[in-house]
C-alpha cells in the first residue's frame, strides 16, 4: 500500500455487510482482513508513530506476554522497541467475522526483518477489529508472539 | 486436567466479573484462559470426538486455512485428521477480555507431536470464548497454523 494515506484506507476497506450473501460476506471480510494487514505493517516498517491512529483508548496489547492498555501504553512500547527499521513479511492471514457487529478477526504468521541480524524471526499476531465510527476499523485486541523452537 | 470430566471444567471455569477491580479481572481472565487451554488440549490428545461440547452452531474453526462453521463440520474436520494420538505440549498462553461481554481471547503456542514422526511441529493457534448460559464457555472463534520455517 504505499503511498496510500489513511483516508484513501479508509475507503478501501469500508464494507457494508448489509444484504450480503455468505460467500460474499466472507470475501469482504478476508479482503479486509488482508487490506488492513497490509496497512498495518506498512505502517509499521515505515512510520511507526503513526499506528497510534489504529489504536484506542480501550484497546490492548500482548506483547511477548506484556500486556499493556490505551492508545498510549500500547504505541509508546510499539515506539520504544529496541530496532528502528524493520520488515515484516507475511506468510498467512486469516479473517473470520467476530461476534462483535461487523468486527473480524484477523491471525497473521510471517517473518520479521531486523537491521544488522542475518536472519528474520518468525511471528505470530492476531488482531481484533471493531468497526469505528467513520468507517475504517480499530484495534481492539493484539498479541504478538515470536516463533521459538 | 487428567481426570476432570466436562462437569468439573464448567464449574472451575465459572468466573463472574461484576464487580471486579482490573487487576482480578485480568487475573481472572488469564485463569480462565489457562483452564480452558488445559482442558481444550486434553481433550484433543486423549478424546477428540468430546470437543463437540466446546463448539456450536455458528463456531468458526479455520485449519491451516481451510474455513469451518457449525459444531458438525468442525468436528468432522478434527475427527477425520489424518493421524490418531498426538500430544500437545503448549510453550505460551495469552489471554485477554473480548468486547463480548465476558468473551475471552486465547492466544496459544506450543508444539505438536504426532505419532511416528521424529520432531514436534510448531503451532500457534486463537480461540474466541463466549460464555454460555450454563456458565461455561463455547468457542466462537477458531484460527489454527503451524508455523513453518
Amino acid at each position: 500500500m504505499e503511498g496510500r494515506d489513511l483516508l484513501a484506507y479508509e475507503i478501501y476497506i469500508y464494507v457494508c455487510y448489509s444484504g450480503r450473501s455468505t460467500g460474499e460476506m466472507e470475501e469482504q471480510v478476508e479482503t479486509v482482513g488482508k487490506a488492513f494487514v497490509d496497512h498495518y505493517y506498512h505502517l509499521f516498517d515505515n512510520d511507526r508513530p503513526s499506528l497510534t491512529s489504529l489504536y484506542q483508548p480501550m484497546s490492548m496489547l500482548s506483547f511477548e506476554g506484556q500486556r499493556l492498555e490505551g492508545t498510549e501504553n500500547i504505541c509508546n512500547k510499539l515506539n520504544q522497541l529496541p530496532f528502528g527499521q524493520c520488515h515484516h513479511a507475511i506468510s498467512t492471514i486469516d479473517a473470520q467475522p467476530s461476534s462483535f457487529p461487523g468486527g473480524i478477526m484477523v491471525f497473521v504468521s510471517g517473518s520479521l526483518q531486523l537491521p544488522g541480524q542475518d536472519y528474520p524471526l518468525r511471528f505470530s499476531q492476531m488482531f481484533h477489529l471493531i468497526p469505528a465510527a467513520e468507517g475504517n476499523f480499530f484495534i481492539q485486541n493484539d498479541i504478538f508472539r515470536l516463533n521459538y523452537g
